[in-house]
């Protein structure tokens, strides 16, 4: 039997899918950033109007790993996925669970006639760079991400 | 009077739209890269379920910027824009319409409640970026932009 599932994230999923955003966060040496309220969070994605959407990767009926993505809009490209997160639990990796999160999203980018899908990565992260390359992913470095938070 | 002024784009303002658009691809040394159909650009910002906005800059009822944003969602800070787009045509710069566009943007953020914007700037586009300094942006430079387009 397969033990390791990709399904669409569901409501209930919400509260593991704060902890896993806070562990990614925590790798990312921002955890102090994540200040998104749960109640926030949650009918953002299953609200009356979702603007974001998820699969979760589950090992033994347990949720160990997620992506997350929203519609963008390229002035280019057209509409887009953005993949926002993708992240698999440190001790469940090497199963396959990241490379069928990304099959997932990427399989969605197509069904709904998307042109295709951007990420980000941080320049130190050299596993998912690696990961990602083997992926078939481009990549640019002269786009410098700005912001105004109030 | 006044000869600038500042509204919200509407429908029959996608021509001249995608006209700034492929200027600002040229300077951005881009211009193969605008693929986006018309008829696609025009439905994802005044269809039935549009995902882009925006504002024009109109100097002697000419339009000669633009803003264009949609909704993103950060897994840390909750839903927020992400400014895809600002331009104004060179023959028009110093009467001020990049910062009015801005301003306009920052404006529709904090009424949407909102915490912020984000947006991408190149990294040899200095006097864009002199321009954010002066509005208060903070830049980060560690992010790759990946990208798989099918």
């Amino acid at each position: 039997m397969e033990k390791l599932t990709i399904r669409r994230a569901v409501k209930k999923d919400c509260p593991r899918l704060m902890e896993l955003i806070r562990e990614l966060a925590d790798y990312e040496k921002a955890p102090e950033k994540v200040v998104v309220p749960f109640k926030e969070f949650e009918s953002s994605g299953f609200g009356i109007a979702p603007v974001w959407w998820a699969y979760v990767a589950e090992y033994d009926g347990k949720v160990c790993g997620f992506a997350l993505y929203y519609v963008r809009y390229s002035t280019w490209r057209g509409k887009c996925i953005h993949l926002e997160d993708i992240y698999v639990e440190p001790s469940m990796r090497g199963k396959g669970a990241g490379g069928k999160l990304l099959d997932a999203v990427v399989g969605e980018t197509c069904r709904l006639g998307y042109p295709g899908l951007t990420w980000q990565v941080l320049d130190w992260n050299q596993p998912a760079i690696d990961f990602y390359r083997s992926r078939g992913a481009s990549f640019e470095r002269e786009w410098i991400d700005c912001s105004i938070y109030f």
